[in-house]
């Protein structure tokens, strides 16, 4: 039946080992372990994941010669405990579950006493000389095998057991007797014949088909392939299939069953943990009906298998040199392990067992830092909703902006920003968001827009600031003039209390429980070490001082992107639109002059902030129309007729100056090459700051970064009026002061043209943002909510570019100028200032490229500096080197 | 004085030859020519262009050393002549003239007489026994020395003549006597000294030092800078400088000067062709002041000059074997030949002479191929103003669609239409076109819009329909209410009549004779042997069969893009309108049937037509929006409270469906991919059009091609899609149809990841207008009006990357394009769709990296023709291999 040289595809518990998890799961592989170790596991044999394939490859089939394969582990099995499946007298019973390479929940996860019909169930009783316990766990399989593997609902099974107790007069159903059960079962198995359509299959072989064809389903079922899509888990791996011998911990009182944890993996404290539950199975643990007592109570009525317990506990802990996760259930005073695994652990915990794990002499401090994942970081270092607080989310948007926040409903920024001063805690609420709306943003809590994409004004101000935001949540409904939000049939009003969580984009009516994580000593220790390992420097974008300063308390390096914009806006708006509006030269000048004495005090805070580490200064890049009304606004006001002489005349300039594509228009050095007054004026304002603070005794280092550049002559022309105007202020003082012009490569073509690029430049600083933005022709605010979720649903791409730097596209440009660009300037100075810059798997990329360092907003520093020191030992993410 | 092993600056007539242009410029060369053949030319030497690269280099000083080498020539040909410069007896005169290695206005021309001072014009007065003419030329050389090489305003000479003239009570200055010329000369140096600030040169050597300066000086000129720009010549070639004797053909009656053609310029008839004027020197031929007689009157006054200039045409001629331009002069019945050089000549007849030198067995094939440049032939596709023809432009606008037309000015659509179908002209006049402006378009003989650039609406619609077309006329401000518009201080109303030539831009009031030239035999011919010459399939850009006719007349051998957005207009907008609007997916698939009954329709027109050869048909590109009326117009209305309930649902939809940067949105497969129904409907009407023309016994061949491609995944779900329609359509047909799936390559990522692309696509198209905007960063409407020109002006671009493709940047990814999906599938078919499809440059470059075909629209079909010959032969434009 089988071809010759066919691969084997089962494996009992012996065969195995730990590092096998590709083959036999995660859970196949520790439970071989563990057999090995000696451990007292109930024997059993893994079905491999290659039988997985072979069943996907097949079009959903079971290979040929599984089933034969199946049956000879079943009969060593059967001759291993003496016992037979099905057999009336001591019937072997079995547990069958799945388990993937990785831990996967929306699998089909267990059928328990597998091998129970009307024949063998006699034998259980038998056995056990308890007649209703072995109907019960027949009706149980019953109602969980038509559940789980013939997909019946559940409700069915639930309804005939009510009907049951109310029609016998009973409270609950443990007052129901062994002949009840019975019927349940006859009950139960005719639910299954008219809701599957098949009989319940009573021969024990053919149930366990049933079951490993149900595991192997599971596996491309929608829920497992919407956790592996965001997990980044590939669909290929497949799943294996645990078979093994039950064991009873609700054999009476002498049995029971428990979970337990090598540490504690909430705090990271070392001392074992778990939950126990005497006389119960596995899944009443896990379910939480009856209340678990602390593992410490074992010790009283079942001494001998705690302290076997805490024994194996620690052998395990010594050979994994990590905290195990296990389950173990005591059958009739016998101790008996189930399953181990490395257990998950909050942020807190891990960042405690690895610094302790390296004084106990247990890992070095290189494994300590793989140990932290660096996107856990981001628990410690935000507001988050209380893990144990309950609440029904209201709706979702994009998770913007990480951290929780709570506050009342408010629909304006000037509304905000009062209610903010009379000491109200603020949610602002906007369709979106616009430099005008910035006070508000400064006086609210937290952010939630109804539109635009992780990159509108909202989501990228707001990660800046470290405030938490939601946007585009498309199901919240805003009514600015009735000053209310509906979500489905639930309308929130102005002054309403809501709660927004930014790292999952919920929001919450009411107000939610909010902790705020401090980080603690292990914290500085491990990234302390993660300095150490690292060769990529990390420093931050930041545009104000606070910004600065915050992201040097997270150990930033200097700063990789100054964005000027905000330097336009506020107050200095009506000076920005003189300079638009000016009839003349002289008028443009002298706008252009009263705004060059503010921003140089702008500089001067920045300089302050970061001194002595390296400052990018971006010069202007959005398009003049962001600092005009908005156009379509002074239309309808124009049209009712209500439109004023001055806003006439910035109708005209809106006019003017609008764009169909303004992310491809008329911007960053495009903008300084027509205006040049513009760039000219950043640049005298910026050396001036320099002037300053070094006539003050700092040491302001500063970089000057030209955005948008297309190709050599024009970053040459702007390069020479930057040094024009900075040698004329530097001479003006009699200082002499290094300083960098370079540009971003932030358009296809400055990659392309690198090598002429570096010709000008001393340094490249990737825009990755616009970058991914032209390389695929995705506007990011016009895509995100449009089919960017569609696409990911349907792998047309493998990730969110705009998360994760696209390695195969956007990659090969950035690799592209790397390369060309230090081919012309070996000691061109390389960064990233894209947001990617904070992604762990970018990072990784960025490191094997060659950066020098990446640069991220304030609160992803830290995580940062844990990837670069990932990648520097070569763990990069699954991205790295996709 | 001069280094050692210095390059050697001046060269004498006898030591060069034609094919020295870059070292002795083009007159300078063919002056050498012409001596070393034996002709009649007055002796003097040539500075070369490496003199004025070292003076560029200097910083605009003479190299050392040049004028002592000046200096030895100009006494070698005082020996030649027996003749000394300033001589009071016999004086040497000389002409001093530019001469680059391209033909180029704009820099100093000549200067006649150099060497006059107090002294020599004594020694020419005796010479001549003409005393007047003497001072006369004194005079003359002093204006004109004063003028051209000392930078004075020629005004200033004129008034001083004028006043003298008055003074005399003269009526002309041919009455003026010898000693009031002498006078004059003192007058002009007198302003020379006030005006220049020097006093006038009157030593030779000095005058020619000054000469020298002024030619190398006016090579960095605005004037020239911007001929070089326009016409793409480096401006690092630098200029050389002619010293020649001077002959007078203003000696009297037997003595004359003339220009002459060894063919007829302007028809090709091969005669030759000339004007001669009697007693008169080249600028008076030139300058148009007195009238000048046709070269066969020669032969009464002058039988043997005029003899032997028929003979040493005929010798040049047959040497150049090409029609040659002549300047002559003739002192005393001796004559001189001054110049020659390969003559330019219209379109016309530079097909008829190419042709005819075949004919003659002067040149073969393949070099006629090469005399005409390509984009001389839309001169003989499109009318034009007449050239004789005066006129005042009113204003420019660009020049979007080739072609002249005269017509009365209308403002609207409908208005367009109405007015056509009465029977007039109508030229449509908006501030920019939209689809819902096409059949007042289409009743236009031209559009002209003060919006919108080289890739507006307006601009793509006329060149398709080979329109005439001016757009972005800033200039012109449009009162649409009012029915006017108003350029300057010149208003037009509607009714009146203008010109316009969309050739050049140029606006003009009131009616300018147009002529439409009948593309002649000699057209066939040399496009007949062009097509035997290229390996570039040349297909057209058509959406009509009217287009795809015209295309087939010119030549097509096929479409390579087929759009398919006309087909959800005009009529079809309200059922499209009813897809966008559909509450239910019963109602928008009603929609999208009643649409898929109206297309099969159009694609058996298309196929018809172009029965035979390969149709590509791309499926629908815009975004949705487009198919909606503007937003802005819906909300004006709301504003003034007029909305229709109607309107009101459309303005939701627009406001659902418009986006920040539409060009990076969700259109093309995007739109496909989350609008499944609309690709599928596409196809299903397209192979029911096969269907249909394939039982009527033609031979339909069709190219599905899918827009905006970014990964491999999406063109794989769309390909699914496409077979599966189209299977069901054939396999209901009962027939089998070859039909290819490939897609545009028109994002940067798409060439990037082609390898993988090209595991699924059939063939790929490169659509070079998107892939410039995304790898620039350029949207095109949004730059070309903005600044683009001060781009170009600034040389921050070499050219304009939407006419010519941009090879430097843009061409890497075409060609990695190519390379990687031709690795992928070596019969992978290459085709380019972009408007560079029809630019002779761009087609060099599609040649070289190995395209199968180019596409462009129908009346650049010829061009296209020509230019892929050109490319074969190895005759790219200067952007073929940069």
């Amino acid at each position: 039946m089988s071809e010759p040289g066919r691969q084997k595809y089962v494996y009992a518990f012996e065969e195995g080992g730990r590092d096998q998890k590709y083959l036999l799961g995660g859970k196949g592989a520790n439970l071989a372990e563990m057999t090995n170790l000696g451990l007292p596991v109930p024997p059993g044999f893994t079905i491999s994941t290659d039988a997985c394939k072979a069943y996907m490859a097949l079009g959903d089939e079971l290979p040929p010669g599984l089933m034969a394969e199946v049956a000879v582990a079943r009969q060593q099995l059967e001759q291993k405990t003496g016992k037979l499946l099905g057999d009336a007298d001591d019937p072997l019973l079995v547990s069958v579950r799945s388990g993937a390479p990785f831990s996967m929940p929306g699998m089909m996860d267990t059928v328990l006493n597998l091998g129970l019909n009307d024949n063998s169930v006699k034998g259980l009783a038998k056995q056990t000389q308890n007649e209703r316990f072995a109907y019960d766990s027949y009706r149980r399989f019953v109602q969980m095998f038509g559940k789980i593997v013939l997909d019946v609902s559940g409700e069915l099974f639930e309804e005939a057991l009510h009907d049951l107790v109310e029609s016998k007069s009973v409270s609950v159903d443990t007052e129901l007797r062994a002949e009840d059960m019975a019927g349940l079962v006859d009950t139960f198995k005719g639910i299954v014949k008219s809701e599957a359509g098949v009989d319940f299959p009573t021969d024990p072989q053919e149930q366990l088909r049933y079951a490993v064809e149900a595991v192997f389903k599971s596996w491309n079922g929608r829920r497992a392939r919407d956790y592996r899509r965001l997990e980044r888990i590939p669909d290929d791996l497949g799943t294996a299939v645990n078979v093994q011998t039950m064991v009873f911990g609700n054999k009476g009182d002498d049995s029971g069953t428990g979970v337990a944890f090598t540490r504690n993996p909430s705090t990271g404290e070392h001392k074992p943990y778990g939950d126990f539950l005497k006389n119960a199975q596995g899944e009443d643990v896990v379910a939480g009906i009856r209340i678990t007592e602390p593992l410490e109570a074992m010790s009283n009525e079942f001494p001998g298998p705690h302290m076997e317990l805490l024994g194996l506990m620690k052998l395990l802990e010594d050979h994994y040199r990590d905290m195990c996760d296990i389950e173990f259930t005591i059958e009739q005073g016998r101790l008996f392990m189930l399953q181990t695994r490395i257990g998950k652990r909050t942020a807190a915990a891990a960042l405690r067992m690895a610094v302790e794990m390296v004084d106990e002499g247990l890992i070095d401090t290189t494994e300590a830092v793989l140990r932290i994942q660096p996107a856990q970081l981001d628990q410690l270092l935000h507001p988050q909703f209380d893990p144990k607080a309950k609440f029904t989310v209201l709706a979702k948007g994009l998770n913007a902006s990480p951290g929780a926040a709570v506050g009342k409903v408010y629909f304006t920024a000037d509304e905000a920003e009062a209610r903010h001063e009379a000491g109200e805690l603020v949610i602002l609420v906007r369709p979106e968001t616009s430099p005008d709306d910035l006070h508000g943003m400064i006086a609210a809590e937290g952010i939630l827009t109804s539109r635009g994409g992780l990159v509108s004004h909202a989501a990228v101000v707001a990660r800046g600031m470290g405030k938490p935001a939601i946007c585009g949540a498309e199901a919240v409904k805003i009514d600015l003039a009735g000053r209310t939000f509906t979500a489905g049939d639930t309308t929130v009003r102005e002054g309403d209390v809501i709660s927004i969580n930014g790292t999952t984009g919920e929001i919450v009516v009411g107000e939610v429980p909010v902790i705020t994580p401090e980080p603690s000593g292990p914290f500085g220790i491990i990234l302390g070490w993660a300095d150490g390992l690292r060769t990529l420097k990390v420093r931050t974008n930041a545009d104000l001082p606070e910004d600065a300063r915050k992201a040097r308390e997270f150990g930033a390096e200097g700063i990789g992107l100054c964005r000027t914009e905000h330097m336009f806006l506020g107050d200095r708006l009506p000076i920005v639109q003189r300079m638009i509006l000016a009839d003349t030269p002289d008028d443009e000048a002298a706008a252009l002059e009263e705004l060059r004495a503010q921003q140089e005090a702008d500089f001067e805070g920045i300089l302050e902030a970061m001194d002595g580490l390296p400052v990018t200064v971006r010069l202007l890049d959005p398009p003049l129309h962001e600092f005009l009304p908005d156009h379509e606004e002074l239309i309808v006001k124009q049209a009712k007729g209500e439109i004023t002489e001055k806003e006439l005349k910035l109708l005209h300039a809106a006019e003017l100056w609008r764009e169909s594509n303004p992310m491809l228009g008329t911007r960053g050095c495009r903008l300084g090459i027509i205006k040049p007054g513009l760039y000219r004026m950043q640049v005298r304002a910026l050396m001036q700051a320099v002037v300053t603070r070094r006539r003050a005794g700092g040491n302001p280092i500063v970089e000057i970064m030209i955005p948008l550049i297309v190709s050599e002559p024009e970053l040459r022309l702007l390069e020479q009026w930057t040094r024009e105007e900075a040698g004329k202020v530097l001479r003006a003082a009699n200082i002499e002061v290094d300083y960098l012009v370079g540009t971003m490569i932030e358009t296809p073509r400055a990659a392309l043209v690198a090598d002429g690029i570096a010709e000008v430049a001393e340094f490249f600083s990737f825009g990755t943002n616009d970058l991914t933005q032209m390389t695929f022709g995705f506007s990011r605010d016009d895509v995100e909510g449009r089919f960017m979720s569609q696409y990911l649903e349907n792998k047309l791409l493998s990730a969110n570019p705009f998360e994760t730097l696209d390695v195969e596209g956007v990659g090969q440009l950035v690799r592209m100028g790397c390369e060309r660009g230090r081919a012309t300037r070996a000691d061109l100075k390389l960064g990233i200032c894209g947001e990617h810059g904070g992604d762990p798997a970018s990072v990784a990329f960025c490191h094997e490229v060659g950066l020098d360092y990446v640069s991220c907003s304030p609160y992803r520093v830290p995580i940062a500096r844990l990837a670069a020191a990932h990648a520097a030992v070569g763990a990069g993410g699954p991205g790295a080197s996709a």
